[in-house]
């Protein structure tokens, strides 16, 4: 059947091609039936939407698909019923307990990203990982595969350097230290970073309050050939896109199978060209990994992963059983990174991880020599040239690069909380302070978030101010009050913790 | 956020709530966001998609959601944002391998009825009963669960009576000759049926060449309190609604976990209220069931489930290693039936069929003593009494009973496909004569099918008709022909089917 092109004011979160009543009855296509749209350039796949928006001889496109591809109004295009994929085949495979070969594992990424399978196929292929898992054949070959069906990065550096913190510290702006100091010391690094999904900020929602962070390809090119790095956010990038369609399926179900999450990291940095890559993973209560142990065996595959991949991989196992620093919130933290770089020194847990961090990337990168690479990015941090490469990164990226941190705007709708009895700080609790953090409004309000006063480890007497939320609303303000209060953010006990009698 | 309600000529396949972008954003809302909306009366949960369609302050309200629940334009409804169902713990606790307790899995049944669970979430759950199967108290706690959210059948009749037939074979119109030679015994027959799905023709739509077969629940009762019998259209009725959910991912993946098919079909006749159900396995190459040792392992299973259930199950194992009768496809099924009914004879393998399960069916009821079914349900066919009462079903349902066979409509455009050698016919093949009849229209044409000229073990001499194709219009005539060319329908060898020489 051939129609005319419509373009809709509809986002409905899939490929939508609304068709008429008569034209569904003509072709026999029902709601949600794949079909196949072709033009003389292209062919792409979508779900049947039947309206009477569009008339007779007319489809309509909705705005989920022209983010993506180009219609022009009034535009002839041929539509046809588009038969079962032959990659639900190799879903299948999996589902029974079969290893999938490399061109099965093509197959489905390549459907994935041409909309051919959807949520259903989606969802199976993911519930069938978390069931069945993967081997490191597998994972190379989908790591691979993701990499290659979205868009690369072939950067005229070497080597090229990256680090990836695994989610769950809140206040983990670790990051934005990383960057300058290692792009400082000469080396390369595209650093890419996400915006928050569960979190209360993600490094790209910090540093957008810095600088833009919406950037091509061919911009991160030009400014990592110049300066030796950047802060950008991966999502407007092209990288790997089958990755955002899993993640849904695996956020609904919250599941995160372990095969695909090493492919979701490592086929990114594929993508960015990375040689050299450290993975972070935090451990602690509250965050992704719990146990040493399981961050021992991630780290593992990690390495292996990147042996396939032809990458040098390290892994540092962090500690993240409370917040880094004392902000959380992207106005606040990127207050908080920015002072660490111009004063050169900050607060001690996020000053030593980001300092151990970039110490690693040094001496991969061969410009520190073994054991001496911490003590060399303390002092591109102490020294200002870490600074004056952020000053850089910021400018390049299109920010004030003269911004000082007092000058950011936090939420002026504060509460403080404060201990309400003396005693020693036990616990800080990661998911309870992101949860205030959110019902303050962040990562959506950029002001949003909370300041700690304290942190484990320290003695607070009575009154003594714990932590201070900040909002944009007053109404906002209230929510987060209410969540905090019914949550235990900030534990206080005295220091004597058990005392057994004579009995 | 309240909101006006305005509805929409939108059909999308899914509950789609619509609201403007400001809307959108002023609530935070996002394409495909699980949402609750509430009235004084109800709660009901869609999907977000965003759109100009509607004014700020309004909501759009989907077609599909209309199908099932009554809105005004401009009503004034409450939307909120819908958490994570508590359900899908349970469904991961499937995914892991665990037994699920009777309230998980009616917490889950119940979620997918109110659309809490969406294709994500009930694909997930098809993919892990798939993977880790149901045990008996599970699958019955399935079944009830199921009938138990949709409407139910409540006859003052006993005992009642039901057949089932798993489907694969072609032609089966079996159950037409079925219902009324029971009913005509006195037993009460409230017989459901689907369309065809795969198939060519579903028993829902060759009776509707009939008779209307979309009655409500109201209309059943009467008819079958007052007749004994119908011949209904299951899916015009609310019987087990999770199942049209879980079936649609099912068919995307084309899996069909055990458990879940049990219940599926369990559930229809227990909310049916069926006492005595006679469950018809057809065995043979191209059924869903292929071998006998399957058939049986199945059969045991259902059983053992009616037991569970309060009901009393028997089980045929049945030939269908080719179509039943000589038609295929709605129209001409209906002819073929109908002139059996009429002549109380007709092709063997559909009098044998139809005699043998009704003849059970009267032995389970008790009108027929053991062993003596079978005889009984002959007399009943041969005497002109299953006409009679199917005359009074026809008529019940509101059609006309005076209808003759030849007078039924049937595709006028056809082609004949000849012998193009003597032999014997050792296979007729199933997928090839459902392709060849789909290819035709069937079963949306109601005329469009074929022909079979012979059966198996029947012997042609070059030139002899084989089957003769029935369309609407020349290009699905030719559409069939193409197929027809493609596949091998009907193998025609000599008979002597291996000679071996003196070495």
């Amino acid at each position: 059947m051939r129609a005319r092109v419509k373009l809709l004011d509809v986002y409905s979160g899939r490929f939508s091609i609304v068709i008429s009543e008569k034209d569904a009855e003509k072709a026999r296509l029902h709601p949600e039936d794949l079909i196949k749209l072709e033009t003389g350039k292209k062919t792409i796949y979508g779900n049947v939407v039947i309206s009477s928006m569009v008339e007779e001889g007319e489809i309509g496109i909705s705005r989920d698909i022209l983010r993506v591809h180009n219609f022009s109004e009034g535009e002839v295009v041929t539509i046809l019923p588009a038969g079962t994929p032959e990659s639900v085949r190799y879903i299948k495979k999996k589902m029974h307990g079969g290893k999938l070969r490399k061109v099965e594992i093509e197959a489905i990424i390549k459907d994935i990203v041409d909309r051919k399978l959807r949520d259903i196929e989606i969802s199976s292929f993911v519930t069938s990982l978390e069931i069945n898992g993967l081997d490191m054949d597998e994972i190379a070959a989908l790591t691979i595969a993701m990499a290659e069906t979205g868009d690369m990065l072939d950067i005229d550096r070497k080597p090229i350097m990256d680090v990836h913190s695994i989610g769950g510290v809140p206040g983990n702006k670790t990051n934005i230290l990383v960057v300058p100091i290692v792009a400082a010391a000469g080396l390369t690094i595209p650093k890419t970073s996400s915006r928050a999904i569960t979190s209360a900020a993600g490094t790209a929602d910090v540093v957008e309050v810095l600088t833009d962070v919406t950037l091509s390809l061919d911009e991160i090119k030009r400014i990592v050939e110049k300066i030796g790095g950047c802060l950008v956010w991966g999502g407007a990038l092209n990288l790997a896109p089958a990755d955002d369609l899993t993640i849904k399926a695996e956020r609904a179900l919250s599941i995160d199978p372990t095969g695909l999450m090493l492919a979701s990291i490592m086929s990114k940095k594929y993508a960015m060209g990375s040689q050299y890559v450290l993975i972070d993973i935090p451990t602690g209560k509250g965050v992704k990994v719990e146990s040493v142990e399981d961050a021992r065996s991630l780290a593992r595959d990690f390495i292996e992963l990147g042996k396939r991949l032809g990458q040098y991989v390290e892994v540092a196992i962090t500690y993240g059983g409370q917040p880094v620093g004392h902000t959380v919130g992207p106005a606040l933290e990127a207050r908080e990174a920015l002072k660490t770089l111009m004063e050169g020194k900050g607060p001690g847990s996020l000053v030593e991880k980001a300092t151990g961090l970039a110490g690693i990337l040094l001496e991969m990168g061969g410009v520190a020599p073994q054991g001496m690479g911490k003590k060399m990015a303390r002092e591109i941090l102490e020294s200002g040239k870490a600074y004056a490469k952020m000053r850089e990164i910021i400018e390049e990226q299109g920010g004030n690069p003269d911004v000082k941190p007092d000058e950011i705007p936090v939420g002026d709708k504060t509460y403080t909380f404060k201990a309400p009895a003396g005693g020693y700080v036990t616990l800080i609790n990661n998911r309870a302070i992101t949860g205030i953090a959110r019902a303050a409004g962040a990562p959506e309000d950029k002001g949003a978030g909370l300041k700690l006063h304290v942190k484990v480890g320290e003695k607070v007497k009575e009154g003594d101010a714990l932590f201070t939320i900040h909002a944009d609303s007053e109404a906002r303000l209230e929510q987060a009050i209410v969540y905090a209060r019914r949550t235990e953010p900030i534990r206080i006990e005295g220091m004597v913790l058990q005392r057994i009698g004579n009995i």
